[in-house]
C-alpha cells in the first residue's frame, strides 16, 4: 500500500476514544439497561442499585477482565475522569425532565451512529486487552484471545450474571453461551488481532485495525437496518 | 481543643480490638446466624458446611474486601488466633450443653453491650479498609470508600450471597441493594475517613474515630431499644 | 526401611503424570460430563459452550484454587500441552463416529484403570496444591489443607456452581457440602500431607505418597466395585 493510505489508517488507530466514543458506549450501554422492564422504577427508589447496574453496563468488560487476570475488579474506578462522564450520562438519562435524551435516541439517526461509535470502542478493547494479556504471558496466545473477548464483548456476561443474582432472569441450560452476533465478531476479532500480535499474520497492526473496525460498524449498522440487532 | 481531650482520644484510637471487641463481633455474627431457620439442625448433621458459613458471618467484610483488592480470599485464615477464636465461639454456641451461651445472650443488658463493642469493630475496620486501599491507590478516593464500607458492612452481602448459592434464598430485584441502616451509617463513615485521610477535613484521625465510634453506638443501641434494628 | 524400599517409592514419587494419567484425569472427568442428562445434545448445537464445560470438569480443582490465591482463574490455559490433550479427548468422547470411546469405556476394567490411574493424579495435586499454599504464606497450616483440598476436590464445587449458574440443578440447605467420599479423602489427604510438610510427621514426602495413593486407588476402586461410587 502507498504511504499516504499508510499515513490515513495510522492516523486513525491513534485516535482517542476519550471522550466522544467513550460517550457513545456509555450512551449505548445505559439506554440498553433503561429498555429493562422495572429500570426506570427502580432508579427512582433505589438510586444506589441503579447507579451500580449502570456501571456495570458500562464497564462490564474491564471488570471481567480484571477478573480473568487477577487484578482488582474496582480498578476502573480508579479511572475518575470516565466514572464521572459514564454517572453524568446515567443521571441524565434516568433524571433528566421530559425525558429528553430518550425522546433524542429513539430518532434513528442517533441510534445508528451511537451505535456505530460503540462498536469503534470495541476494536481498540479488543487490541488493549490482546496486548495487556500478552504483557502476563508472552506466548500465551489462548489466554490472549480469551482476555480480548472478554474486554470486548464480556460486559453481557457481567450484566446477565447480575441479573441472575438479582432473580431478574432464569437461564436455560445452555442460554449462556448461545452467542450473539456481537459476540462472534468479537471473538473473530480477538483471535485476528492475536494472531496479528504474534506475528503470524503480515497485516499492520493500525491496518488491520482500520478494516476490523470498517467491518464491525458495517455490520452492526446493517443489523440495526434489517431489524436482527441485539446490543 | 485541650491537650487532655486530645490524649483521650488518642488512647482511645489505640484501643486493641483483640479479644474482647473481637469475641463480641464474633458473638453477635453467629448468633445471627443461629437465629436462622435450621441452623441449629444443619449444624449438628453438617458440621463442616455449618463451621463455613459461621466464618463468613465473621470475616465476611474482609473476604469481600480482599476480593474487591484481588488478594487471596483466604487471607483471613492466616491469622490462627481469630480463626480460633472465631471457631471457639461458633462451637460453644452451637454445642454448648443446655444452649447456656443462647440463654445468657437473651438477656437484653447483654445484647446491648455485645452489639455496642461490635460497632466499635466497624469503625477500626472502615479506617483500615480506607487506609489499606490507599496503600493500593494513591488518589483512588472512590475505590477506599468502596472498600471501607465492603470491610465495614460487606459482611451482609457475602453472607447473602451464600444463601442465594445455597437455595435459602430469593432475592427481589432490588433486594440487594436495600441497604440496612447499618450499611447507611458504614457507607457515610467510610465517606468522611476518606476526606480525612485526603485531607480535605480539618480533623484528627483519632477524634474522628471517636465521634464517629460514639455516633454509631449510639444510634444502634437506639434502634436496638427502639426494635427496629437490623443485624 | 531399607534403602530398595526407598528407592522404589522415591521413584514412584518421581512418576510424571503427563501425558498418561492426565489422559485418564481427563478421560474420567469427560465421560462423567457426558452421562448428564442433554450433555451430548449441547455438543452438537453448541460445542464453544460444551468445550467450556469440559474444560471445567478437567481443570476445576486449578481453577478454584487460582481463584482462592487470587491467581488468574486462566492460568491453565498457558499450559498449551494440556489444553490441548483435554480439548482432543473432549473431542474424541463426543464426536467420534459409532460413540466408539463410550463403548470402549462401557467395559468395566477400562473403567477401573482409568478411575485407578485418575486417583493417582490426585495425590499428586494435593502434594502440588499444599507445596504451592506454602510458598505464599509460611506457617498458613489452615490455607495449606485447603488449597490441597482444593486442587485435589474442588473440581466438583467449580462443576456443581456452573450447573447452579446454568439453571441444571437447585441446591437444598446443605447440599453443597454433603461431602462425597472422595471429598472426604482428599480432605483427609491434605491434612496428612500439610502435617508432613510442616515436620509434624516423620515419614518422608515420597513415602507417604506411595501409601497414601495405594489407599485412594484402592477405596476407589472397591467402592467401583460395590456401585457406591459417586465421581
Ligand atoms: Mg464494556
Ligand atoms: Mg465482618
Ligand atoms: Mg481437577
Amino acid at each position: 500500500m502507498d504511504s499516504s493510505w499508510d499515513d490515513l489508517t495510522l492516523t486513525f488507530s491513534h485516535t482517542s476514544m476519550f471522550p466522544f466514543f467513550d460517550i457513545a458506549h456509555y450512551l449505548v450501554s445505559v439506554m440498553a439497561m433503561k429498555h429493562q422492564p422495572g429500570a426506570a422504577a427502580i432508579a427512582r427508589k433505589n438510586p444506589v442499585s441503579s447507579w451500580l447496574t449502570a456501571m456495570l453496563h458500562c464497564f462490564g468488560g474491564g471488570i471481567l477482565s480484571c477478573i480473568l487476570l487477577a487484578e482488582p475488579p474496582l480498578k476502573f474506578l480508579t479511572n475518575h475522569t470516565n466514572v464521572l462522564l459514564a454517572s453524568s450520562i446515567w443521571y441524565i438519562i434516568f433524571f433528566c425532565p421530559c425525558d429528553l435524551v430518550s425522546q433524542a435516541y429513539s430518532f434513528l439517526p442517533v441510534q445508528l451512529l451511537a451505535a456505530g461509535m460503540k462498536e469503534v470502542t470495541r476494536t481498540w478493547k479488543i487490541v488493549g486487552g490482546v496486548t495487556h494479556a500478552n504483557s502476563y504471558y508472552k506466548n500465551g496466545w489462548i489466554v490472549m484471545i480469551a482476555i480480548g473477548w472478554a474486554r470486548g464483548a464480556g460486559g453481557t456476561i457481567v450484566t446477565k450474571f447480575e441479573q441472575l443474582v438479582k432473580g431478574d432472569w432464569k437461564p436455560g441450560g445452555d442460554e449462556w453461551l448461545k452467542m450473539s452476533h456481537a459476540s462472534k465478531l468479537t471473538m473473530l476479532g480477538s483471535v485476528i488481532f492475536t494472531f496479528q500480535h504474534t506475528e503470524h499474520l503480515a497485516i499492520s497492526k493500525h491496518s488491520l485495525m482500520f478494516f476490523y473496525t470498517i467491518f464491525l460498524v458495517t455490520a452492526k449498522i446493517t443489523m440495526m437496518m434489517t431489524e436482527t440487532s441485539s446490543v
